[in-house]
């Protein structure tokens, strides 16, 4: 019997391990060249992954990370610490006090997002607000830390990541914002900017119009498998999905922090203001992989997975 | 009588659920403005897509319809008229022979691809060739009909739509290319570039970088819910799902064409070279609808879905 075939590894963080053989220094000699030669790194992005330091993988705060229990699987999101306070602090409140247990994921629209909440708009929602001034933005001030994509991006003066989250920066106004890329966590609204208060979505595609019209302040690190397996709606009907019975229950949204340590999942994420990270971005604008016969000299911004890990004692 | 059931419209209507009540024509009185106006249409992309005219759609030819039956359900694949014809003919045949049935998607990286065909490398090909010329790119001709974007983009001198298909071009070498957008359908390969021969992979995110590196030659207008419901594979193993139990069965692929008329789909496309559609570019580059207090004047290229209709006798 032969061995599985396998053809062209070459994703980022899953190719750890995976690039055997295409780690030779010397570049492809059919590979395209410019007249400019391109900045490129000699590791590949599984390489640069691989040889991670420890120093450089961060471990989340677990007031900051929240499990969205679904019969799929276990969704993990991490929320900002930089951006968005009060949207935070309204979900880690919504969390505490139970409220999304028992509620659905029930808009689901297939390439845009997966919206839980309280489709009946009855659920008492406890010491929450009942609505939230927007955060669609907030101010740049130089403690943020900010590591710069390096290269255009079409929604922004200057796109790049902020402890985790890609992010796009006005040069003109001073705002920053997390992008809406694959997985951003947000809270949808009504026409005006401070009706959001409860409902929750998850993009499953990027969604980058949406940018600096709602207030995405988390994204999902783990299981986003688990949400792109929720059941879809039709789209004649804006996505919500009419038979009840296909709505997806949530069974619990829970802070990590009130979990017992030995039900946590100790995942560490390589942190976007190291060494290795900016390496990543230089390594996947260009990748050095001989497998590569065209090099973009570019990477969109949410084209680059967040490198994480589970640690596992 | 026959009814219409409207897809894809939620891309254009629904930004976040909650935009009922928002067609109203008045600008949003707090929406930002630039110095310069920018283009917008009157229309949001609902209404566009709800009034384009019957000579807008168009009915896909049955010879470059593919029909990817998995338990998740039906995948329906459109394959290029004008570039990767040799591709295209490639797959025919292997549809035509029954190659694929009873093979698996047994590489699945979420966020990356879904890859089916032969994992042992065991089934003998029949009539179809061992490897394939690449195809990463054609020569652009006059004869072809290309829809430009309209607005810089990170991969491509210009980018834009050709009959259906998003597409890269290069001004100066005259190349052009189908971009890797969510949904597009390809062939692996090894590392030489002339490996290509039977495994495709289907991208579960826009993953630009691959383009001019393989060959993109058609892309999912319809199912890819089940796509992304396929089970993922654990990134150690570079997405290999090392338990067979776990594979997903291709039952079978055929093409349109070889169905009887009363078991195929009649889906219609919104005509990628029509006036609705060239509205829609610039309708999801500044939605007009009150909902919306920033607009980007900017759209990316994956980020504008084809209108897809499922026409019902």
């Amino acid at each position: 019997m032969r061995a599985l075939v396998l053809l062209w590894v070459v994703f980022g963080l899953a190719a750890c391990g995976q690039e055997a053989g295409s780690g030779a220094s010397e570049k492809n000699p059919e590979a395209e060249t410019t007249e400019e030669a391109v900045a490129m790194t000699v590791r590949g992005p599984g390489q640069i992954v691989a040889e991670a330091v420890a120093e450089e993988w961060v471990t989340p705060d677990p007031e900051r990370i929240l499990y969205i229990d679904v019969p799929q699987g276990r969704i993990v999101v991490l929320m900002s610490a930089d951006l968005a306070p009060n949207h935070v602090a309204q979900v880690q409140t919504l969390a505490r006090e139970g409220y999304y247990d028992g509620l659905h994921f029930y808009r689901v629209i297939e390439g845009f997002v997966a919206q839980g909440g309280d489709a009946k708009g009855e659920k008492p929602k406890g010491s929450a607000k009942d609505s939230l001034k927007a955060e669609f933005t907030d101010q740049w001030h130089d403690d943020l830390s900010f590591t710069p994509l390096g290269n255009p991006d079409g929604y922004a003066d200057m796109a790049g990541y902020i402890n985790g989250f890609p992010a796009g920066r006005d040069l003109d106004d001073g705002e920053i914002w997390l992008a809406h890329c694959t997985g951003a966590f947000a809270f949808g609204r009504d026409t005006p900017r401070d009706s959001a208060s409860t409902e929750f979505y998850i993009t499953l595609q990027p969604q980058r119009y949406l940018d600096r019209n709602l207030t995405v302040f988390g994204r999902v690190i783990w299981g986003m498998e688990h949400v792109q397996a929720i059941p879809r709606g039709k789209p004649g009907n804006g996505g919500v999905i009419e038979d009840e019975e296909r709505w997806t229950e949530i069974s619990s949204i829970r802070l990590a922090a009130d979990l017992p340590e030995a039900e946590r999942l100790n995942l560490e994420l390589l942190d976007t203001n190291s060494d290795s990270f900016k390496d990543l971005i230089l390594a996947r604008r260009n990748r050095p992989e001989d497998f590569f016969y065209y090099r973009p000299d570019y990477l969109d911004l949410c084209q680059l997975a967040l490198p994480v890990r589970l640690k596992e004692e």
